[in-house]
């Protein structure tokens, strides 16, 4: 088939469906649950970051009228277990598009993050959890409870964490094979703490730097930084008398959660059914159980079903930020602008378990330029702070700060326009990727050209103190397992089962793919989400691959709904199919007048054999990678320091954009994100491990009276492993963010800032020097 | 594919899925419903069995506090349509399998049914409905509204309805083209109050006559019975704020309640979800809308979502209960036993609005037998009770009634065993029933042959007053759209998603079929049934049809699996699905030692191409019809006339038996119903329409005391037009009772009781006489 360019729904902008049900307050997210006899648990959480525990008196709780049950790590079996086990690790695993496949290293980290197990690793670490009749008694309760710890010394730096007297953070046994042959000068010395190693190389380094005329090397620092959902984490869990377990929570993926909670408890998949609440904003931050495990293991021990729910501070201190880092970038080009290599080193803390993105950060940096010669070099470590998570194209923001800072030094070394430079080595179709990827068609120029012919881009600029910047980032998307149900109802609509959780505007985005192959109005789509029973495997929501995987499912649906449908109305005709056509909702009989639309025909399919299931269970794996950038105009305030995004601009490459608000709202809201984590946002932890800025009022994310409406570009440079060319659009464009405003912070004030975040105080030291 | 005779699950006794929820009252029926914010609603009942409703004053439920809102018929926008209309009936429609599809007729009287217009029907006949914070101050409210009436003449028998001078029971115009080619000697004369003609000729009726040594004609009467569910209609609905409607209900099939409501409120199907919630029970009873409607647009006005439950007595008085009847059967044979000819002529009672099922009847009557000449005349007749419902083996019952009683008397009259000559006569494969229709494979001979050698049947019956009788009866069953969607969990469980709502263990009977087909244990499948979205058209829960419909569905859906996970075994194993074979539940490379279980394979199917998911949406039409026999001892007490049943065996064709112990409880279950209507159960309405004995105390269902253990034979006579020939079981084993019993009693006392119930009075008056 060939799509028309003319589409019915695909590029316009339909009434989400979930929308009135959300404006409303109707729809049900986590804290909303209400199960008849609830208890309600609290967490009763580390007050230091890294410290033994010798032991734990609950002997005031015993007996004690208000306390219903008490779990603590002994409770989950799989803990004996692990204590004794030792794991060998060659390599850091793939990165993983989804948890439904854990190694036995992700396993034993899992676990001990649910519940200390022994130790507690960082401040707030779960170490035991009280179920009482409401949420007062429950967190009276904690108070109950005495822990005698052995405090240790924090660990709460990379340099801290590579010392070669640093305590080893983990109490398994690692064996490794270390990769010996980095050519990186940073030789890392005790690797008690270091785990996952990625060692690209493309071309001969050493050619590239004796090519070049001009180097720059720079060393970049960021921060521990939270993804922000407005929605703190929850779980209501309840065992059925069958031995079943249902768990009600907002997560980006259901399946990944019952994955999850299956390795946990040691119990099969399919004992556990995850029912999907509505999720208040995820970025990567919700994959993860946490309080699913305790809810289960108090419900089990009360026969009671559990709520649980976390506060803001647990929130922060808790659950899973982005790494801080240290990233060091050394580029070089000859005069004539062509780039000739580039080396990147770079650490992401771990937080207390493995698991940073180490991969994400490798597979994406370097990728908009076509460069032959490339090395990167990568790590984690374990330092003690909350296990980070992934974060909107987890790792790429970070490197980027570091590359697209140095690409606009070099350009400037050169005296070249940096966007020229860019635009002179930009990626293409054909070109090689330092992971070795050939790149298929890619939207990276077409991204380029539409900042330098933006007028934002050609308008000038009047401040005082004032910078423009531009910055590239670059995002691969992600597919994974799909499965969508079309049960064609009988006044032509058509109720369309997913697996994929809706974070940001999803139902309608497969309904407009599944409503554009029918041909019928999106309207006529009923969307919803199944539990883990009720559909096939779907893997999370994450990656920005929601569009693309479960869209191609819903577009292998719709074919199938039309193959049968063509069967129906031939059976009607009482003739072949080959004789029937199908186009704008309308079946024609050929060679007659005879015409019946899809929801006459749709009435009487019961007596044209039966009702019409369409039905598509795939696993994609031609997502697209997506290129944005960041176009900004700072301010700065000589005498504070502050820096005020006067406009910004987002540019980004869709694909194809199946609902351009959608596309636009993430565009907006990476930029705004990525602004935050530039200018204000950071885990201000003090030397004993203590988060200082644990509320929303502390941790200052921005606000709308901190900046400007977000203006923002489309750019559609469709993906051919589509049918409509979806790319995927929920992270690219938190990538550029940060660098480009240290590009406009230096264009301004003429200091380059490598460390974030670029707060007033940096920029007022900048000035003062 | 061959089926192997050994199966690995069919033919055993599993557990049931849903046992444990069950016993532990986790399940939840319809008045388990709790929604946040609740309303309950009561309906106000007429309190007369026929009259003009002259005003309804609401006026002490203005600004009642306690009064949250009020709805009448007029509510229903429908109501003034139908008001106008003029309906054309050539002939009755064909009988229905389910309420998917009404006529125009059907929908006026489901209208006028749900609340009354302009008229009261029926004595319960519902007038309007109250909503409340709570259910007794709702029924408190429904005393404020002052009803004036103007009381009409009740007509409470077919004799009233049809006299000269009966009052016309529907005020919808009816036009009407008789059939005047009766050969019945009845003369139907006020034709105002008839509908439902079914008129059937096979061979040539006097020739029949003419031939017959023996003529034996009697008529029968049979009372207003209720199927005697145990539990209460309900019905809960809320409208979401975007205009959808949510109702959950306990029905026998939730897509024929969606269909109904989107027909009475007058919007559309999509609109609508329907949530199935457990049956306690329906036989029929359970396929109309009665409350839901009500809920509804109770919700509606007051914003909030209503709950609303009947009492035993709404249950008696206005649901469903089946027709009385006037049966006139006249059979002849020769002296060497051979029947020449079967003639019938019957009215059934409507009810206040036509939907007697004159068509069960005449599909059903004479079936066991090959006559070649036979008229059967058919009608039912407006009554001012209750429109009858369903109820197992709709029709059946009260025809066999009368032909099984009059065949004994004519074996009598010839002098030969009733046994035998039913032997002689019996329907096999090939000969032609009165519909014309030829029968299929059948197991009549066998079922009664079954008899002739059960222990029973050659046992001595040494008590004082006693008597042996035996009767057959005939159900056809039924099929129906039907749909199942089956995904492959990760541990090789499958969940397998149903339109059929289980009332009598249909989760396992399906899963048992899915399981066999995929050769794994049955265990290891997880049955749920879906709402109206969440899966395909399912017809009702009725037709016994469910085992065989949804089970032929479910069997497509396990090869839809096969055929994939073989697809999966052979990217894994890197060949052709020609070099697999999968057996007992493991996949075998062909020529090598390679193979892999089928929950093996399950784990890896994200890597193999994405997960699996079996589908299948169909409407099979060979449900195979069933016969049943009873064999009964009965003992009379010559002082009071009391009938004790001493001995019952109830003898079915099940075709395959899926889950012997659910399809012996049915015939046990059947027989037990067929015991009550036999000897007690009746409606005792008064000459104003009243009903005096609308308690479970007074209307004297059989109870356990009541009766032996009743004994159970299966035969197996499969059914061709399904793999495991399956035929359906739930509803043959009522037919035969009443006559049996009668044959008993006539038997003991040398008297042919031809009038239900057959009550201890009627069996004194006869020992008197």
């Amino acid at each position: 088939m060939t799509i028309n360019s003319e589409f019915l729904t695909i590029g316009k902008r339909p009434v989400r469906h979930d929308g009135v049900e959300k404006v409303t307050g109707r729809a049900i997210y986590g804290a909303d649950m209400n199960l008849p006899g609830m208890l309600y648990a609290k967490v009763l959480r580390s007050p230091y970051a890294h410290a033994r525990i010798k032991n734990i008196d609950f002997s005031d709780l015993k007996n004690h009228p208000d306390c219903i049950a008490v779990v603590t790590s002994e409770d989950m079996p799989i803990v004996q277990k692990y204590r004794e086990s030792v794991i060998e690790i060659n390599k850091y695993p793939e990165p993983r598009q989804s948890f439904s496949k854990f190694t036995e290293f992700d396993n034993v980290h899992l676990v001990h993050n649910i519940l200390a197990v022994d130790k507690v690793m960082y401040r707030g670490h779960p170490i035991a959890a009280v179920a009482a009749r409401n949420p007062h008694k429950a967190e009276e309760l904690l108070d109950l409870i005495k822990v005698e710890y052995e405090v240790l010394t924090p660990v709460i730096s990379i340099e801290e964490s590579l010392k070669n007297d640093a305590p080893n953070l983990t109490d398994i046994e690692i064996k490794r094979n270390i990769i010996n042959n980095s050519i990186s000068p940073e030789k890392i010395v005790n690797w008690a703490n270091v785990g996952g190693d990625v060692y690209n190389v493309l071309g001969d380094l050493g050619k590239g730097i004796a090519e070049a005329d001009y180097i720059v090397e720079r060393v970049f620092t960021t921060q521990t930084v939270h993804q922000g959902y407005i929605e703190p984490q929850n779980g209501t869990a309840e065992w059925l008398p069958d031995g079943n377990l249902k768990v009600w929570c907002s997560s980006q993926g259901h399946f990944g959660i019952r994955d999850q909670l299956a390795k946990a408890l040691e119990i099969s998949e399919s004992s556990i059914t995850v029912i999907p609440l509505e999720i208040g904003g995820g970025f990567g931050g919700k994959l993860k159980v946490y309080l699913e495990v305790i809810a289960a293991l108090l419900a089990k021990k009360s026969g009671m079903p559990v709520k649980m729910t976390m506060s803001r501070s647990d929130v922060f201190e808790a659950t899973g930020p982005a790494s801080g880092s240290f990233v060091k970038i050394k580029m070089g080009a000859r005069a004539n602008g062509q780039i000739t290599f580039a080396q990147a080193f770079f650490i992401l803390e771990s937080g207390a378990y493995f698991g940073a993105p180490v991969g994400g950060a490798s597979n994406c940096i370097f990728v908009p330029y076509d460069i032959s010669n490339i090395s990167v070099e990568g790590y984690e470590v374990l330092v003690n702070k909350p296990p980070t998570s992934a974060y909107r194209a987890p790792g790429s923001p970070i490197v980027a700060f570091g590359v697209e800072s140095v690409i606009d030094d070099l350009a400037e070394l050169i005296g070249i326009e940096s966007l020229d430079f860019r635009i002179q080595n930009v990626a293409k179709e054909g070109s090689r990727r330092s992971t070795g990827l050939i790149n298929p068609k890619i939207g990276a120029l077409e991204t380029m050209k539409a900042v330098k012919t933006h007028p934002h881009y050609t308008s000038s600029l009047d401040y005082k103190i004032s910078g423009r910047g531009v910055a590239f980032g670059f995002w691969s998307n992600g597919g994974g397992p799909a499965s969508v149900v079309a049960n064609v109802l009988p006044d032509g609509t058509v109720s369309l089962i997913e697996g994929s959780v809706d974070i940001g505007g999803t139902r309608t985005s497969i309904s407009q793919q599944f409503a554009e192959v029918l041909q019928i109005p999106v309207e006529s789509v009923k969307p919803r989400i199944a539990d883990t029973d009720g559909i096939g495997y779907t893997s999370n929501t994450g990656g920005s691959g929601v569009t693309y995987k479960s869209g191609i499912a819903a577009i292998e649906a719709a074919y199938d709904v039309k193959k049968q449908m063509l069967e129906r109305a031939s059976i009607m005709w009482e003739t072949t199919v080959d004789k029937i056509t199908y186009g704008k909702g309308v079946f024609h009989l050929i060679e007659s007048n005879k015409e019946t639309s899809f929801s006459k025909l749709a009435e009487k399919l019961n007596s044209l054999g039966g009702p019409v299931v369409g039905r598509a269970n795939l696993n994609p794996s031609t997502p697209g990678g997506s290129f944005a950038a960041s176009l900004v105009d700072v301010e700065i305030d000589p005498d504070t320091g502050k820096v005020s995004i006067i406009r910004f601009t987002s540019f980004q490459d869709a694909g194809k954009a199946i609902h351009p608000s959608y596309v636009e709202g993430q565009m907006q809201g990476g930029s705004v994100q990525g602004i935050g984590w530039a200018l204000n946002e950071y885990y201000h932890i003090d030397n004993q491990g203590i988060m200082k800025n644990n509320t929303l009022l502390d941790y200052r994310m921005p606000i709308s009276l901190d900046l400007p409406m977000s203006d923002k570009e489309i750019i559609e440079v469709t993906n051919p492993g589509h049918l409509f060319g979806v790319r995927g659009v929920g992270e690219a464009s938190i990538v550029p963010p940060m660098a480009a405003i240290a590009n406009a912070i230096k264009k301004a004030i003429g200091t380059r800032l490598t460390n974030l975040p670029m707060d007033s105080k940096s920029v007022l030291n900048a000035l003062r020097n």
